[in-house]
């Protein structure tokens, strides 16, 4: 942001806008928080108030676009600062779906805690924790325009699929043992496969980042961890279950 | 698109915009057929023809990007014609993440194929149907800027919803009464999962439509029938399992 408008209530404006993301990706970064904490410690109340959250993530991203349509109606901003108007955008509408998905695993932790608790809950807390870091580095890698740090945040999205692929495994096992495992499992199996989603809008955050410092695409094809879509777990009596994954 | 401009060329570059977000809006929709078809017909050659597919509908939505930025950058459009840029970009995301969930039913196709079939694999064609039709006539809708068509689009969500949960608590049924259903019918509860988000992002795209014709944002709240996050199955032993639903 070291350029310079004629019209100094443009960069105002332009000011206003990346403080708006940052706001929005925090409120973001806090669902998703807040959305582990209730499934760790089978608090409904805070599902409940995450659940209600949402329309605050929901609200700032109608707000952006209408300060960039608004901006590209009066100022007709050009080269970069176009670019920016088009990432602010894109970036707002991933911050929209990470907030989703903290919701919706607000949402499943409150049918988890009419369940007797299943061990692979352990894995919850680390793949939250994971993306939670993701995003605040992103949204660091935002307002510093880093372009470097963005691309760091884009390759560690592997680790999360990663997790992801083997906590799938585990929870197909854990089914197969004790069927009355399985309304658990399903569940943590979608709070697993929310969790590896935000991992993805975050890498295409990083991917927006990039084009907006840069210019020019990242085109390097993603690493993609997450080879659960091949899984095959063989149905087996409890106790003989072994797993198997097909790459 | 009865507006005239005075530069003629402007008015092709809109409709080239158009034609291609048909263009693209039309494979969305064919990959989403094949992926049905691979998982009816067990068919693991078409699957992987859709997984290979998806390329298509990725680079339509870059090339759209690339027709709306430099559109705002030569032609700085105003009023609807600035609305259009817009809604171009979030209908051509919208529908490349429709082709992604494509290509993800036809991943799991092909998982699926290395189990045993399952019965509730039937539900899937007639989501599928649902889903294509749904994505036709938004196709049509937008061709035609008929809102009231949209509109229409989106309210047949909720009948996509509810065949969602209600597959959801009958596989987790499947699940319970024998475990060597487990692998099958959690690759059929991603798949179905998939099918309830083609519908989330063709509602998407009536909002947008909806705000490209009148300007105005669509605010009715959308009746949500997906309640499978709320879904709870109590563990049983073969033969007694119940499913329950709480609202």
């Amino acid at each position: 942001m070291a350029s310079e408008h004629i019209i100094k209530s443009y960069d105002e404006e332009l000011q206003r806008l990346d403080n708006t993301i940052s706001q929005m990706g925090g409120i973001a970064e806090s669902q998703l928080g807040a959305a582990i904490e209730a499934v760790v410690k089978r608090d409904s109340d805070l599902a409940t108030e995450v659940i209600e959250g949402d329309v605050q993530v929901d609200n700032l991203e109608r707000e952006i676009e209408s300060m960039v349509v608004r901006m590209l109606a009066l100022r007709q901003p050009m080269a970069r600062d176009l670019r920016q108007s088009i990432a602010a955008l894109k970036i707002s509408s991933d911050l929209e779906r990470i907030g989703d998905y903290a919701a919706n695993v607000a949402k499943r932790s409150i049918a988890l805690n009419q369940t007797p608790p299943v061990r692979p809950v352990y894995a919850v807390p680390r793949m939250g924790r994971l993306c939670q870091a993701m995003i605040k580095d992103m949204l660091d890698a935002y307002v510093e325009r880093d372009a470097d740090k963005a691309l760091a945040v884009w390759l560690r999205d592997e680790e999360l699929d990663e997790m992801y692929t083997s906590l799938f495994r585990e929870l197909l096992t854990y089914m197969i043992e004790d069927p009355r495992n399985i309304t658990a499992c399903t569940h943590l199996l979608f709070i697993a496969k929310n969790l590896e989603r935000v991992g993805d809008h975050t890498t295409n955050i990083a991917e927006t980042l990039y084009f907006l410092v840069h210019g020019t695409p990242l085109v390097q094809a993603r690493p993609k961890g997450d080879r659960s879509s091949l899984a095959v777990v063989r149905g087996a009596p409890p106790g003989e279950a072994e797993a198997e994954t097909e790459a």
